[in-house]
């Protein structure tokens, strides 16, 4: 509460989902006054053969 | 915008996800009037033991 | 299962997502090999205040 | 209808998400009066640096 | 830390949804082994013209 | 993609959703290394019926 979750291809580092969830929970903390232990955000990893954009894979582009 | 996520058991060839990805693609295009790079398809396999239907994992069934 | 999610912004008509509904029910039948009765379709609306697209509101648009 | 969905930090064993499959569903077929065919559960297993509380990923607590 | 999200149909009441969150805490307290202050219970209510089964909206059932 | 839900109480103002949807989406820029017009924030506003702490609705607290 606020829970925020990011859906995005794989292949981030550890480093880059560590700011991901730092900055994030300091956006939302700030915006909406809330303290840090409040906001959870989770990472959703998806392969390239299952996110498609304009009706074609990524796996595929 | 729109985005459709489609949540299924895991086992889809790769051949039978691009069609889904392309043929709701078009549905969503045709019905509600956007092009199609506005539309993005998501595709969530799950594996059978985090699945249940009527109270049973489908690893169960 | 499979199970459907379209997300978009608020304003189309019943018609719509009643076509929306019956028609990806019918790609995931033909192209998933499953039974009508195991497709559910589920649509989510947005308000304009509540979707962004490169970090304006559409409310904004 | 309804569906039910349950994201936790991997590492369940299969017995613990019979188990919350199980009592789940009896818990939304008990207070919403529906049988048990109606009732969906899914389990998301997520990574240790997929999920952060506090700004913090599980996998630097 | 878990979270749980229940999609239904709009129409319970709010004790209805008060004995879901009570309970459904209660089995994942049980089975997960996580103390009550950890788990979160979402409840997401759909209007009848936006969730299909079979291709049919259940505003049109 | 990415794609950030934010998930929370209503109540919040336009101008809480605009600068979340502006600050967020500027964090994944950096952090992914995307262009800003590949970046979906959607907000879902939940009702103090519809969320629940250990086991105890908002609405109750």
């Amino acid at each position: 509460v606020p829970l925020v979750v990011v859906k995005m291809i794989e292949g981030r580092t550890v480093e880059q989902k560590r700011r991901l969830a730092r900055e994030i929970t300091d956006v939302v903390m700030r915006v909406t006054n809330v303290t840090e232990d409040h906001v959870d955000v989770i990472i959703e990893d998806y392969s390239r053969e299952n996110w498609a954009k304009a009706g074609t894979l990524f796996a595929d582009k």
